[in-house]
């Protein structure tokens, strides 16, 4: 249960629309839960202000399913879960009520909020490969409650394609950045923008980009200032901390 | 000239104290300058909110002294000089007024200005030997205009160290949060803070510590979300993107 | 033939229960038997304390029982064989005996024997994709003689779910702490127990874990002392080390 | 104050040398002292059996004086400081006390204990220019209480150098084994021995040696069960764990 | 068609065997083929002593039987093909009269010639997985007319296991040894034996052996003097080389 | 559109064939299209003098095709697809009027033009397992409009092989040096040639090859000096760049 | 003597100035000379174009004397000594009549000729600290006979820096990027220009910059075709190779 | 005292000028040594063909000495010192009687035999920078009784210049080939060659010749066979390999 969601709950109290019991009860079951395989962090919604977010790729479906319904006892009301492939999501039970989102590689329970951050986070990528890891993090930002602008496609080598974003670059309150293959993309945005660059490094490449590793190094030093990176193929923890900037106002 | 030297500057139009023909002339002169081994970007600041810093490691005492003078004629009232060796400071002529920060390894020209940002900027650093790293971290974001909380030597080997700071953790807006050897600092604090948390790696260790690499890669894998990175030492650019978070409110 | 198996041997000799001759024999038995492909060592158990256990990884099934007969004609009681996956199991012939145990992908001929080193060993794990190594090296350690404590899924992120153990941290004599990604682990717990920790990195994670290179550098960088390492995935490795940490007292 | 020193104590308050005031006095000191530039931990004798240890490579002179005097007012008696070159100890005060130890680059303050552990700790090195590494281990070893064995230039170019100590091989509890280079020594001592053996790749050696990187892998992959490894040249660290080993026993 | 090749062909000649006509033929073919996507170069067997080898592993079926078919053309009377997969192999025409090794990887066209060295060259290697190169290089070393002693799966875990084979190791002109994991085999070897030793790393180990690197690295930093060292897993490469050391006194 | 096709396009208005107004209608397409998942940048044949190509290793032939509709529409007149495999080429639709070339991987819409450089263009190679890489240079600078001249298998191991091509090394203004393994041609071509040579490692090789890095790093280190490096197995780029070089009388 | 000198001695005798025994002479000394520390290549101007220059960095002052002399003896009538410090510079004898030029690190000895190339070559780099490369590069292109364009400290994290230098990137025949950091400067220039790019990573930056090597694999995955790249810090490479494409036209 | 010494001194008893217990007693001197830093290896002689030699890199000029007059003591007439810098030879003791050669970085005590392999062996060297390691190449194999040739820089860049040395490459029975860089010599020399090749990497280069490691990779990739490679700068061991390949027909 994170902070809107207990917030939600303790208006829904006040209008009598929840008894003092039942909201009792459920934030009772906001605890640790041991499966076994997994011991489920309820708490991290009040402790870090967003819920556990189910890392799918090393899990079997079995493992997810029951996460899935450890967190639905506990009342959690959205569940992502990234990295989940076609395959694994075919296997799991209907009744989870999972929508899949395939370009993004996720599935969601529940319903994706309004938008509430002090405004737009910008998801930039440099060429179509990208497409997967910019999706990944533009719906874990849509999903957190974000509103996202989306720039795919945009990379250096045409560089007059990039400068057409220059009002969203402007309006953005958090840039994240996504590229593949040298990664200059990350230091020109971080040379246009007065907001937050997160720099995402991306597998896409051969040869020399080592997976990702050059993009990786080349954000790492970049000349512009204000630019931080996340691990390759990061999607989601960029948007995750983008988020965390775009409420940063909301903390306390 | 920054946003803020700029909105003073017109404040003091707007109060009869600069006539605006002056400020007219102290805004034209707000353009590159070319020095022939360095192009001064005196836009940046308008541009990014920042002005240009200077990056002292590789230039020459004569360099750093020709960019400060144009920074001067140009009406940039902050000037910082980071990676500035005691040497280097030593040779530069005393009028340039610059007080010089062992410590962080940083010259300043001007004044730190009050702080503006949303709330803290906590530095936690895992060792003693970490320090230089974290003091151009805390010295940067104060100069930027950023309250700043300090937390030394409290590195995981110790946890009850770092615990001790967990009013602080919580009052923060953004942490930097800085180690060498190993970098689990950087994971402890993720999985407590709900704010975000910018890494750096120091070169701080020895043999596979492989000058802060270890570090660095530890950081990009950190399993608490919300944790983006830096170069390694680069305690200056982890200073700065926290001051653009603790100002993500002002931007518009 | 172990140092165990002799002295129950030598015992059943002294009960009456086998001839001096029969004994004599099985000892005799006790050689190198070279198949070929594999000179197995039977000398090991009566040099080293464990007898020679079976990696199954790049062997053939062939090859595997061969090695399997040649040590139960050399009266060779207890076998393991390592890193035995399900498609070479179904391979071996029924007549072995092998129980198989998936999570641990390891297959036992013969009877675990009961514990008797000085305490029980502590198996702890970051997450739920570090199973297959956690079990192998809980399954080993049962298999030569020790009691195991098992404490899985307790990362960094939610470092409370560690801090639950903090009993079972204190009553072990050895813990194995084992996980992917950035290994923090490995330093949270060095800095809480004092008994000896043996840290295994996984190859658990994506990018930047680069197979379980980032864990195991940020393990030997451990910033608390105490903490020695195994390679990528060796959680046989490390059990049998803490047998013979748990062992110690009964070597001479 | 570490438990022998905390035993020693309350034996002196039982005999009548001190009085209950005085003793709590002293176990009252044993708390963490904040010098700005370290958190001296001092309740890591009470929590892991061995109080803190200054690692003096990357202090300044004046910040080891510190940290001494802190933990001398603590009460703890025997202080270790690690990588200290002669020309730090040179600028450190003589009122401290400090034995320098030239070969093992290490500073005493305090008497070394009798050897209360189990057994001998036999340190291995595998050449002349490994004797900087393998006498911080055998000091380390001495001085927190264990009998050292020490086997030096035994490296595997000439194995019968080393099978001359088939006996101390056979005697040892624990052996380090320290080389650099390929690092085989490591492998044929784990071939051999029926006791935990720790691993020190050391950084001797030229070209693909890199500072020690070859002997660490070797090391890692040794085809010898029970060998665990830890940072290149950390003599003490195996030290550390050795001592752990070797008061297994005694944990509890 | 290499030096024993255009002897025999000559003492034919003497002997009346063959018409100096047809042996003029048959060298005169003995020029280099253009196949287009091959230049195959029949002067090697005469400028280097041995005739060019196929090597499999990248060619397509068809490449390797034009190849073959042109070193026949050219009055070749042995052919190699090394790296040659079962399933290339059965692509391959029967009437091309290929004998496959599946051990060793390998294909031969003609017939092995007596050993006509100065003496046996040894192959030894440390485990079982090791075998396809240990074969590779044996059979190697035999077509190209070498006695050849084998010893496998005698690495130093049980170093009872190699001493077992002194005499071979002092009978032998050249030793090639072969290992994976950490290598030290070839180590150990080359400080027992008095002939030069070639090390071969092979790909057998997993984590950090890094697919042989490990093994190489090992190798390479050989304490013992003597050793050599080629690519890994490139057993034909070490019993070419060991062909050409067992043969120099033919040379010339 | 590029700028051949544009002279041509105005050649025609001169002569009648096209009317002015087709012309500006055939021109103005000439933008940028944004397809979501791609934005086609229909300036780069103005902008640099080569229409844009489609890199296919990592599009779907959904997006290619999607892509060459775009360009079509636009009156890009010849566009090339590289790293099209057999398989994606079979699912694009055939009135795309895709001519496939299996050895260099790459599709091709229109007439391949005739030659217009300043020289013929060398593409030499060290092995047959080199052949797709010099297709797809081979291939591309002819179908920028280049003459190629051949030069496969002719490696160092075999000198002799390279110095036939002697005259077509005088001969050629731009030489395009490709290898796998050790990449030495690249170093000896360069110390033979008196025009630019391009050198591509290739992915061929085995072990310490690591995927052409060896090859790499040794064609960056050339001791020949007028030897620049693209990145491994790139041929399209090397192509590029020759095409480039062959055609720099052209730009102005 | 290179193929100018060449010509201009023959056009000497043609004009009756040089006896043709005399030039004979003087085109006889064109041969190798063996210094026994080197075999000076006098032939190189004749086969390459360009004669062989001197690489100061390994080399002593008297081995670098020994060669000037040779060079001068054999009729030489330019000699560039690359990497010649300033400390070593001074220890050669005035009467060689080298002019040193500080910021390049090179001598000369000869005038430099006038340009002949078919334009411009542009020597552009990112930032203050890439100087003495960019020097390097644009002495040699000049001493080599081509017009030179500088562009310094036009960084991507300012781009407006760049584009003022439009006008220059279009008229240029050849570029040279020069960059240390993230090396993205490469990119956006090979987007831009319509010549063939030289891409030189520097070794400036800190931390994972890796002395150059994220710059470098930053150049090899340029998202723009057309560029090629040489050694870290290589400016002298790819001057020379810019020379050779300016001059591609002369060569038949 | 190794097999030449041994076998004087029994002709020496034959011929009547020494006494059998005068040889029986030198034998007997022929044991391990234990200087406490050294075990010095009297017995190498015997076993292995060649007495110790010692690495005079990370000793101290006292530990040289002792082990100096450890093997004079033991009657070893040819002691050969390595990497010996001029500084420490200076601090060696006259009476030793150490010839040191600087170009080789190596001292000797005693006379160098006459030459008794069975022809003599190449070095080759690619540049002058190689000079040091091709001395110490050269110089060692002529101490341990081989006549040498040299050819020193013939680099592949200017390949004509190793042409000129075709007789030696075909009248030579082991070639050293030694080069820096991209290390192509080995490659080209190796095609040539009917003979072994060892190959040493050198140190020599800069930026992506990562001391040696470039070259080192080149050479473990020789497209040509026969062809084994030894650390970087390794000299020493590349001759001690040659002249046991030169004098395998003696072993037996």
């Amino acid at each position: 249960m994170d902070m809107r969601e207990a917030n939600e709950l303790l208006h829904r109290v006040a209008a009598g629309e929840v008894t003092p019991e039942d909201a009792a009860s459920a934030l009772r079951a906001d605890t640790v839960t041991d499966l076994g395989y997994a011991t489920v962090d309820h708490q991290r919604g009040m402790r870090q202000g967003v819920s556990e977010v189910i890392f799918g790729m090393s899990k079997t479906p079995a493992q997810i399913e029951g996460i899935c319904r450890s967190m639905i006892a506990a009342g959690q009301s959205l569940i992502l879960i990234t990295r989940l492939s076609q395959e694994k999501f075919r296997e799991l039970p209907e009744d989870l009520g999972i929508t899949y989102h395939e370009d993004a590689r996720m599935g969601i329970i529940g319903t994706i909020p309004e938008p509430d951050g002090m405004g737009p986070v910008m998801v930039a990528c440099a060429g179509t490969s990208d497409l997967p890891v910019a999706e990944e993090a533009a719906l874990t930002a849509e999903a957190l409650g974000n509103e996202v602008i989306r720039a795919y496609d945009v990379g250096v080598a045409g560089i007059h394609r990039l400068f057409a974003h220059a009002d969203d670059i402007a309006r953005a309150r958090v840039i994240i950045a996504i590229a593949g293959m040298e990664g200059a993309l990350a230091s020109v945005i971080g040379g246009m923008a007065s907001c937050p660059v997160i720099a995402v490094p991306t597998s896409v490449g051969y040869g020399t980009s080592f997976g990702g590793v050059t993009a990786l190094l080349s954000m790492l030093n970049s000349c512009a200032s204000g630019v931080s990176v996340v691990n390759i193929d990061n999607g989601f923890g960029a948007a995750y901390q983008a988020h965390l900037i775009n409420h940063v106002a909301n903390f306390h």
